[in-house]
């Protein structure tokens, strides 16, 4: 049934106040059922979650937009919405609580009482961390427990947990020393005990790892989710892989906009953002590069004389510019983006800067040759000597080279320093590129400005 | 133990053909053997080997870059490298085979016989597509099976299949017309029929999508694998949570090199890559840029006379063209981006489009302002009137209003018209925001000139 189809049904069976929404709803994917939910009108919301169970409101609030879970929360009663987040995974409810007007969130922790004192543990790590995303439904057992008992009592909590497919092994201090898969498990003969052959070298993470890192670590290691401990040792929460996709595409989208200077809207959809919020993501950015923009002309204003004997000297203005700034986004991008995924670390940052160069230098000499030829055309034409096909061949050259260069080391610095790279691709490079762009150019304009 | 010391005693067991490698390997994870390999000689890489078992070096070998699979494969005899391949899972031997020279993957079929239908059967599917990525090692059982002997099953199964987590379920024809999660499975009492609690509305995707869509499925549902159907709803195979995470960090580092015009090399890594190799991926664009900067430049050609009469206008060319090229590159990259996401689908892009355009003009105005009280300052130091200020003033405002929108519209037709709008982003927007900014800006100076 087509997403559309679904939300007629839904509108009837609101209309009709069906009860029987259970079996409709087993058909339908929560994340689906979460889509549809997200066009209805306030008063649709709170009629179809009058007839969801408090289980079921859960699983469909689970998969909604952080903004659309909090405009639902504040539809429903105290009662019902404290409930409904006694059904939630931990780490879905402790985003949620994050999300609520603080009033609000108080309240509901007080409602909830039994798994408060867990959500409360969870808002205590800052968001990005390991902390911040992990879930505490995690299963531990004993490591003297035998196979058999381990099914057993894994039949029973089988519903509850975030995930049943990895069984950590812990000491009487909880303190992790083992894991299990479930296959491992199932696979394994019924009287053994789990110490015999869990494995004992965990994959784990500490509560303070940032979020981009633990991705790597279950990317690496193929894991379907990684266990998070304190500085102890002690399991405090696991990370499912479901909400590493989430974390690598957000980390990407993060990037991404970092290189331009936007930041994402906060807990609201790009389409509905409001101007003033895009307006302020976006400003700054712009007004460094309108400062930019002006230290470039200066160059200009301080060769004004030159100019002034040769206008056409303008008409390359633009093509330097231009090509000195995209050999430099693309040195930046790469660089940047090979230091994101890991592919460059450590050494080989010099290794690549030095190739770099050597790239720097080939697209310097084959657009230079490139664009003297258009310059001889041009001198021709405006009765000057040819050798204007010389400066501007050499200015572009440099400038190629210099590209490269500025473009790879800029960030490379950045990273050095323990600074995003990703800062470093925007205004200050573009700046730092034209300066020196047109500072040659002019310069070796005004050198051969005798001969032209 | 660190990479390190792990590879000195591998290092040690290698010079002493110490053949109680099992234990070692138990207690590292075959990625970190893997990242230890690829720094051995070829000469280390043989004798090393040569101690594993073959399930053991198929284990490391999966975790091995491409193009050192390909390496080692070359050291290893035919016999043994079709033993190591037996034991690796399709999806990884399909794909090695691939990168092989057509001799040897031949010949290398031909020694597997057993499973070498099933690899050829997924080489005949495009690399980015669901039949690329998938395996055939899955677990499916007919809908009669009762929970206990499934699970007994299971029990046997576990070791082969590519993960034991979804069993599916399928009709004498091998159509898919249910699945269990193991979790499901182990929570249901021994004598339960699978068609019973199976669920029938199974989340699945055809052989040719796009793994870029496949992902996107993935991701929304938080699913730990998808099966894979032909046309007639036949199970062909399936793709695991961790070949996902692979591909939204391959998807991601192609939008952002493709937006600069730059390729991912092929099978080699970004460090290793040649000299060559990067400047062929990235040559063309610059080729374009170049003809685009050029076009630019005769539009201030064509204002000679203007430019002649009053030279500091040449001053503002670079902030009027860095202004107009970041917020067409912030347009761009948010717009591109949220298609990638998913954020913007159908009607969005025109809500969002509209939302740019007020953005856009906001900008425009903002920064226009402030540009013409530094136009107002270069006036009275060059002897002109405060007129400048007004006409950079008004270029700014239409160059930045016209940047958001180029940057937004351009990559919006492109994906309207099926191509993929990260392509948009690039010299297009550069050269049309270029043209029309200066052709705005000297148009407006020529206008004011006898005022100036």
């Amino acid at each position: 049934m087509s997403i559309q189809k679904s939300l007629q049904k839904i509108l009837m069976m609101i209309k009709e106040r069906d009860t029987n929404l259970a079996e409709f709803f087993q058909n339908l994917h929560p994340s689906d059922f979460a889509e549809i939910v997200e066009d209805l009108s306030d008063e649709q919301k709170s009629e179809l979650f009058n007839l969801l169970s408090d289980e079921e409101a859960a699983l469909v609030i689970q998969e909604m937009e952080e903004l659309d879970q909090v405009v639902l929360f504040q539809l429903l009663t105290k009662k019902r919405a404290s409930a409904i987040l006694k059904e939630m995974a931990t780490d879905d409810a402790a985003d949620l609580i994050a999300e609520l007007p603080e009033e609000d969130a108080r309240e509901l922790l007080k409602l909830i009482d039994e798994d408060a004192e867990e959500i409360r543990g969870l808002l205590k790590y800052p968001e990005d961390s390991a902390g911040g995303i992990m879930t505490t439904e995690y299963i531990s057992f004993p490591e003297n427990m035998v196979v058999e008992e381990a099914i057993r009592r894994l039949r029973d909590l089988a519903t509850d947990a975030e995930t049943v497919y990895y069984v950590y092994v812990v000491d009487e201090e909880t303190r992790l020393i083992g894991v299990l898969s479930l296959r491992e498990l199932i696979a394994s003969a019924d009287g053994t005990r789990l110490s015999e052959f869990m494995r004992k070298n965990v994959i784990q993470v500490p509560a303070d790892m940032d979020q981009e890192e633990v991705a790597r670590v279950v990317s690496k290691y193929d894991l379907l989710a990684v266990p998070v401990v304190d500085d102890r040792d002690r399991l405090l929460g696991i990370i499912t892989v479901d909400d590493i996709l989430d974390v690598i595409e957000e980390e990407a989208t993060e990037d991404i906009y970092r290189r331009v200077g936007a930041s994402e809207p906060e807990g609201v959809g790009l389409v509905e953002a409001t101007v003033w919020n895009s307006i302020g993501r976006r400003l700054p950015w712009l007004i460094i590069t309108l400062f930019g923009g002006l230290l470039s002309g200066s160059v200009i204003g301080a060769f004004e004389n030159t100019l002034q004997s040769i206008v056409v000297l303008a008409f390359f203005i633009p093509v330097i510019m231009d090509m000195g700034g995209n050999v430099a986004s693309q040195s930046s991008t790469v660089f940047v983006r090979g230091v994101a995924t890991g592919e460059i670390e450590g050494s080989d940052s010099w290794r690549y800067f030095y190739k770099e160069i050597r790239v720097g230098l080939s697209m310097g000499l084959i657009t230079g040759a490139t664009v003297a030829v258009a310059a001889v055309g041009a001198a021709r034409l405006f009765n000057l000597s040819s050798l204007l096909g010389l400066v501007v061949g050499i200015a572009m050259f440099t400038t190629v080279t210099l590209g490269a260069v500025i473009g790879t080391l800029v960030p490379l610095l950045f990273s050095q320093a323990g600074i995003d790279p990703a800062y470093a691709s925007g205004p200050l490079v573009t700046t730092i590129k034209d300066v020196t762009g047109l500072l040659i150019y002019f310069s070796i304009a005004t050198l051969f400005m005798p001969l032209l």
